[in-house]
């Protein structure tokens, strides 16, 4: 085991830790010079209780083979090792990268996963999301008479809808991994959401030109109107929501990471269907009235 | 660098590696001892043409500290150590983790990153997929005289549409991951495709149930068994597109952390709103002629 061979830890008589010896400063040491002299103090530790996150992100960050683990005593409880660090590290991604798609803990190798196994792990957030897009459904039933009346707007509906989900995926895939990674703190959550407002704003005016083309060619000018201030208002809804989730979750001690895609967007969805017949109906009936 | 104290690479003459020796070894053994009797030879390594992913998967495995990098005549080219690796692996993972919401290459700290910057990584997915849910438009566009004549379908939509995208999204994300970490080959995408049919049937059965309960409460019997049997066949669908595209990316020697959530959600979306009108016109005519 290479990580033993480059030092030792060295604990007082009531097993607190000291500081650490490496085998190189041994050998170069004088042979009358005591343990104690050639003791580096002070060494980088993590406590029992802290999260493995933490060990991890230390040994990453300072580039270490083995970090010492202290109860709270700063007695010597044990050793995280580099090699362990880089397993827990790739498990843990696996599992936040597999929680972007609402598939919770598979905990095991894809190709040993079972049909049984698989099925548990996927269909209990497919089921929740049905549920979850009642509300889009419900949405544009009451609309009804508006699409009813203009059955053209159906057109631009995943259209716009699924702009705002992608926008709000976007969003929250990078703070959740900002979040993981320790590159963002739940403080930064002010910073964040000035600069996301920006971000949001300057997509959502593109993505508006877009689609006006679209609403020109499709249906004119007045359903020109109504989708691309719709896609303005739905990307910056999709792209906040999507932003503040991850946030909101860890401020209650939840798994950013639950904030997954399909969840933001089947709740960009529900919002967006609102938002665009409401404006349609709005903006059309005055202009048809007018 | 502690990485430096625990071992050292023996060549020969022409700097061909012939082995490892420790400074534990060389410690130990006697002093008539030459470096070759205690050199251990057929270490592992790379070589300077392998993708860097092949080193951090040895690393990780093997729990090396450090991994000689050769030239194709054997030459010692230089060493990968394990930090390297570690900060590789985490760099890499951020990567394809953002690739899952469509956000291509960040490249910098979230906390960094600026307005300008997101705005460029966001914005050409969010435009193309705009593109895309033209189709899923379209498709609904062309069958404007089945709703017209049935309204109340329209409430189905987001619901059954966006299942099949959060089912796809699921297989995409699995098999992306499984592809990057090494667990699954090229080779085994049609154990892969054996094994997902029964998942997706398994998960397109249990919607198909969840949603004919919200078709009989909206809509009666006809529309309960339209979107129970659309529901089956979009999640199946959802679920065989997402699984494949991964596998068929790779297959052309392309990313399979391309097959986004979004992307398949809008392919998912499109094929599902021919699906479901498609077999609304067929089954409702059919009933209502009879």
């Amino acid at each position: 085991m290479p990580r033993r061979s480059t030092h030792s830890y060295v604990l007082d008589s009531d097993r607190r830790l000291v500081g650490t010896v490496s085998l190189r400063d041994l050998i170069v040491a004088r042979d009358d010079f005591t343990v104690e002299q050639v003791t580096r103090r002070k060494p980088p530790f993590v406590l029992a209780s802290d999260d493995r996150d933490v060990a991890v992100q230390m040994i990453r960050r300072y580039d270490l083979l083995a970090l010492p683990v202290l109860d709270h005593d700063g007695r010597l409880a044990g050793i995280v090792t580099y090699d362990d660090a880089m397993d827990t590290a790739h498990e843990a991604e696996t599992e936040s990268f597999h929680k972007t798609s609402a598939v919770t803990g598979l905990g095991t190798n894809m190709l040993q996963a079972t049909v049984g196994l698989l099925y548990r792990k996927r269909v209990p957030w497919l089921v929740i999301l049905v549920f979850g897009n009642i509300f889009s459904g419900a949405g544009i039933a009451y609309f009804e008479d508006t699409i009813a009346a203009y059955v053209a707007l159906v057109f631009f509906l995943p259209l716009l809808v699924d702009s705002g989900g992608n926008a709000g995926s976007q969003s929250a895939t990078l703070m959740v991994r900002a979040l993981a990674t320790g590159d963002v703190k739940l403080t930064d959550w002010g910073r964040m959401l000035g600069r996301e407002m920006l971000v949001a704003g300057a997509l959502g005016l593109t993505m508006a030109a877009a689609v006006s083309v679209i609403g020109l060619w499709r249906g004119g000018p007045e359903i020109a109107l109504v989708v691309s201030l719709t896609m303005m208002l739905i990307v910056v809804m999709g792209s906040l929501l999507g932003m503040s989730m991850p946030f909101l979750l860890s401020r209650f001690r939840l798994d950013p990471a639950a904030a997954s895609a399909p969840l933001i967007t089947s709740l960009a969805d529900a919002i967006g269907v609102v938002i665009y017949f409401g404006m349609a109906t709005v903006l059309l009936d005055l202009s048809t009235g007018g």
